[in-house]
């Protein structure tokens, strides 16, 4: 399938790349040039803006940090034009990244006046999932309609949900972020805690994960956790920006919230702390005890 | 191998079941008649008290709800006389339920003044891992020792480690709780908000556990949370006492334990609401919103 692709960071390029060796033809944008150069290696051909892109391809597919991005990469901003200076009538945006159903809703309206439809299909899986391609799609659409395009999923995702209407799928995408992110502070507080009693991270790994507070995030994190390693990964801004937009659900809903809460506020204390650009478990940085300094001769 | 073992309830009968099965000759005693009745149509031998039973055997295993219990079935108390005072020098007691591991050491060093080795070996993994003995057993001793008991662990766990030192399984033990029981809170309370959205929580369950919010606490509650069942399984009481070890070890040892502390709160609140003996996935039944009433003809 021809398919346009919007934003090659740390989950789109894994992603992006995945579609290319499944063998569709690929044409790519990100506002950073060196970010798109991995994919024209590989044979996809890079869009010089993104009118130039809405032109040439019938569907594309966005990964972008946060939604006044995805709305100025459809829409276009006083800046620059966006997708739909070029698109057609019929033309179908899936947004993969995560933002507000509210927002969601908003900018499918807007693209639908254009004769765009715009469909939430979020991902989840972290980046190991993303290269793997193992994720979780949650497609905001009926599935007699999402799957013709099937191919272009099966090339990203292991699992895909077909959700039946625009706005579902980042509704379940944030319930998910609850979750995980939730899960990803008690492991921390918990092996903080560990550190402190002279239990190594790696042991207390080993036994939990064998035992009833087993999960994804365990899995995939001990190693980086053990090694100290805080690189992303998903950074702690999208993890106190996706806790916040399940919170603001939470609060319109009047659902309680305060395990998510307290998540959201370590979340937030890292990003004061000038953490924001560490992987998402970096918030163990800020709880493990301070590190005695190693002697010089 | 002949094999004593006290407190037959929600986790112990299971495992002491698997015992009998594995070919283990047991003496049971529970202070309910009725609780050690199906063990006793096995062919496993109901001890007339504590005494008796410390003097039948050389090795005995205990499933009880918390450390006052444990230090009445082992020393004894007012009303009557405990293991120790039928055991022999050299006997050992492995203690399988979650206590805190100061009581756990205070413990086995008064059963060491009557010569009794008692050493901290909980579990994990639910009833469900205690009915299939597949749980995580957590032993406070060093593995050269307890390796000579491996066909008793073998008979109720999947995974037997050997951490040491007495008190060290009940460090490891109340750390995955903490997690397990954060989890579990977490997850709740996303539940609670998708009823509010009027998402199905079948579905938010079949999309979690495919995603970066999956979990051992997920896995084994999803069916029970759906159909509103929140029969024990592990008592809400349990829970919040876990917790509570737990934050106390934190409280010691100076560690961050805000969102655990929120998780606690909640099991706290469905204690107070007189949920205590429900399963602690049944906090969900505080969260949840109020179901409209049936309609009568």
């Amino acid at each position: 399938m021809h398919v346009g692709f919007v934003g090659t960071g740390n989950m789109g390029l894994p992603m992006a790349k995945n579609l290319v060796k499944a063998g569709h033809q690929l044409m790519v944008y990100d506002r950073r040039i060196e970010a798109t150069a991995p994919l024209e290696e590989m044979g996809a051909t890079r869009a010089p803006d993104l009118p130039s892109l809405g032109r040439a391809v019938r569907v594309t597919l966005l990964s972008l940090p946060d939604a006044p991005v995805v709305e100025a990469v459809v829409l276009g901003s006083t800046a620059s034009e966006g997708l739909v200076g070029g698109a057609r009538p019929g033309d179908v945006i899936f947004d993969l990244s995560t933002v507000g159903p509210e927002s969601t809703r908003r900018l499918a309206e807007r693209a639908g006046q254009r004769g765009v439809r715009l469909i939430d299909a979020p991902v989840s899986g972290s980046v190991s999932g993303a290269e793997a391609g193992t994720l979780a799609v949650m497609i905001g659409a009926e599935a007699e309609f999402a799957r013709q395009f099937e191919p272009v999923f099966r090339a990203i995702g292991a699992s895909i949900f077909h959700l039946g209407e625009v706005g579902k799928g980042n509704i379940l995408k944030l319930l998910n972020n609850y979750v995980a992110l939730s899960n990803q502070a008690a492991l921390c507080e918990a092996m903080a805690l560990a550190d402190r009693l002279g239990i190594p991270r790696q042991t207390v790994g080993e036994v939990i994960a064998r035992s009833s507070g087993a999960s994804f995030i365990l899995e995939r994190k001990l190693e980086a956790l053990v090694a100290r390693d805080y690189r992303p990964g998903f950074f702690v801004d999208l993890a106190f920006k996706d806790l916040g937009l399940g919170l603001e659900l939470a609060r319109q809903a009047g659902a309680a919230a305060a395990v998510g809460e307290e998540a959201w506020r370590l979340y937030g204390r890292a990003r004061e702390a000038g953490l924001g650009k560490l992987d998402s478990s970096g918030v163990l940085g800020l709880l493990e005890p301070p590190r005695p300094p190693v002697a010089t001769p």
